[in-house]
């Protein structure tokens, strides 16, 4: 037992300074879902194996952790698993709770998922998933919404982003018009590559996935439309004159791009929203617009995506329930804030004040203190005994905490204590009232 | 799949409103913990499996949860399990972060747990505990602060509790002094029982537990102790003259005591603390002080417990760390809180206003001034399509939205709203900035 202990590999510890400036994001988040009118839910880590498997490709079945009770024979156990997403469990929510759900239902849920991914830099076995849904109706006001989200909550947070936005409808437009309609998945996923692999390399891409040069070809035009975004739409809508569902998906796009038009705000928010027609994202439940953010000034790829599902509660036997939601990624806003030095100084300590003590009957008026200014609503430590000064003072440093009330014989004689400042070094000798209102 | 979908048994969904509600506990116990200068941290939900064997005896070995990979074979797989309770990862924590972490180690932590228990009322196979430590000093100091912590977290919710001390010193020295020092255990496990069965039936399960007619019977005099505090404090000082660690027990409950009483609050509390010497907690590891706080108002049992322990992190190779902590019990402060109807109104809903429209133009109105609410800092939705009066009433009546503004053509012309205030009934037509002021 004398071996140093740790932890299964791609997971991690947060201290006390890493859980301070998550809980920054995860706040500025909540704060921000609470002001549009979600409800926060909470669903258990772990879920009948029956409701995970199938829902993530043969791949994501692969990257689900099985639970098993000691106690029980493997055979006999019932079989759960951990979650993998937070999307199927809130499917399998709707669908439980259709009952005493008022629809639209508008919730978010920030909890940890696991998969069973080989552990790499930025990739983890346990991470955070922070989903913001509406659920039980079609009006694109809710796009509207999840688009003022991502302002409010990036304007906060000080990150400059662009919103790239598409729509599935207009990729299934393409996959028709191309002649390949039961080939979107494959042109999608190709597509969603071109950042990636340029141009050149999805078209081989293609044509690997079974499209003849012909339709490769066709689709030329489409991979390199240029221009403003009413431009692009235009000639988009040339394009796809001959299909239904592509026209519909232009519409869509043209719909929520004038909402967002009606309802700018006279502030500047840092937030550019852009057409994206290579925007295709890998899931295949979407069905209408799609919608991912990346960071201006750090380059990290996407830090939220989303969008809308037509019948996400069907494989639970609801169908027909259309929604739409996004997902922020906290770990690589973590990375971002952290990167461009955005997290307030503030979060290095709670504690405002730390008393030092020499003696008993100091320590008992450090007790008092405290209190007061507890009840001032300062977070305030004492430190337990009275000590070497060498060693309280290097626990203030250590802790980052910015005052440090010093009680020897003369203040406590004088009900006062000497306050020293431990970033200017200055002190000075005050009363209860001056140090509240000093530290406030 | 056309069954209803189900959660595994022993694990609960948690719904928008109990959600506030238990959002409401955890915030008020972090605050309380934040003001008193702890800091959270987290740990993963799964450890290595070595890390949690053998730390809870041989029953709770058969409760814990195994983890495996779904795409590894068994045998091959790194064992690891789900944690059973925050303080095993905690003394795992410290010893492997010994060299970053400034002792004192203030912390707190809340995050589920998980037991392969038999499900059963208020029992549950995923549940949150509230934990509170410091960990590396002896002071009692830290036992004075978590006393103060307990008084400020049941003020701050409105429960009524009484604190019950005690110390295992104490009741080391007791199974010295009646000549069965290596019976602690067994009569600290059967003392712990004597609210529930009664002398007799404890008396009873002492001697089944192999101490013989006369060390039960010099236990009588403790069992029965009676008084004040000081008076039990007098008496039991005799009693333990002979124990050099009775009397070190006794000393440092009359410290805390004293510690308490000279930080008394000019204000009422509400807590009471009482000295109950048939106190004992199952846990083998606590050496010290040992708590245990129940509701007055409310038959539940113990709503919080700890104490302090002076060996945890030897299990990890880190002997001699002395540590105190106490943990909240999230689920039965929820309990009572519900059985005294404790919990504030307002978690009804976040919400505050939801608008209502009959057409296009209406609901851009209504979205531009719910853009203007929201700026004020208040939670503000917005009906997403103009729909039949009624069923937008009746969302906001299910969420509990407690006003709701309406926009008709009459409202769009004059840039007013119809608030109706959905408690009485009342409705007026009002500018933005009336509006405003009106919900705050």
């Amino acid at each position: 037992m004398s071996q140093k202990p740790s932890i299964p590999k791609g997971t991690r510890d947060f201290g006390a300074v890493e859980m301070a400036r998550r809980n920054y994001i995860f706040d500025t988040i909540k704060e921000v879902f609470t002001l549009y009118g979600f409800s926060q839910i909470e669903t258990p880590a772990m879920e009948n194996i029956s409701t995970l498997m199938g829902k993530y490709g043969e791949e994501g079945d692969k990257l689900l952790f099985r639970v098993q009770n000691s106690g029980e024979k493997a055979a006999l156990a019932p079989e759960k698993g951990l979650r993998y997403d937070l999307t199927v469990p809130f499917a399998r929510y709707v669908v439980q709770h259709r009952e005493e759900i008022s629809f639209p239902f508008k919730r978010f849920q920030i909890q940890p998922v696991w998969r069973a991914d080989r552990p790499q830099k930025g990739r983890y076995r346990e991470f955070y998933q922070c989903d913001v849904d509406v659920i039980g109706n079609d009006s694109l006001v809710s796009e509207l919404e999840l688009i003022q989200i991502v302002e409010e909550v990036y304007r906060r947070l000080g990150i400059r982003v662009c919103l790239h936005l598409n729509n599935r409808k207009v990729l299934a437009g393409i996959a028709e018009v191309i002649g390949a309609p039961d080939r979107m998945m494959d042109i999608t996923v190709a597509i969603d590559k071109l950042d990636k692999i340029g141009l050149e390399a999805v078209n081989g891409e293609l044509q690997e996935r079974g499209l003849n040069a012909e339709q490769v070809a066709a689709l030329q035009p489409i991979l390199q439309l240029s221009g403003t975004t009413a431009e692009k739409l235009t000639a988009l809508r040339g394009i796809l004159r001959e299909s239904e569902t592509g026209l519909k998906g232009i519409e869509e796009l043209e719909e929520v791009f004038r909402l967002v038009e009606s309802q700018k705000s006279k502030v500047e928010s840092g937030l550019s929203i852009e057409l994206d027609l290579c925007l295709a994202r890998g899931l295949n439940y979407y069905t209408g617009a799609i919608f991912e953010v990346k960071a201006l000034d750090a380059q990290i790829g996407s830090i939220t995506g989303g969008g809308r599902y037509d019948n996400l509660t069907g494989i639970f036997g609801m169908p027909g329930v259309s929604g739409v939601g996004i997902s922020f990624g906290a770990d690589r806003i973590y990375d971002v804030l952290t990167e461009l030095n955005l997290f307030p100084e503030s979060l290095q300590s709670h504690t405002r004040v730390l008393f030092t003590t020499f003696g008993q009957d100091e320590l008992l008026m450090a007790l008092r203190w405290a209190k007061a200014l507890r009840e001032a609503g300062i977070p305030t430590e004492v430190y337990p005994e009275p000590t070497k000064m060498k060693r309280q003072m290097s626990y203030a440093d250590q802790k980052h905490i910015p005052y440090v009330a010093i009680i020897g014989g003369d203040e406590l004689a004088q009900e006062k204590v000497m306050l020293k400042n431990m970033t200017t070094g200055e002190q000075q000798l005050i009363s209860q009232e001056q140090l509240i209102a000093t530290i406030q």
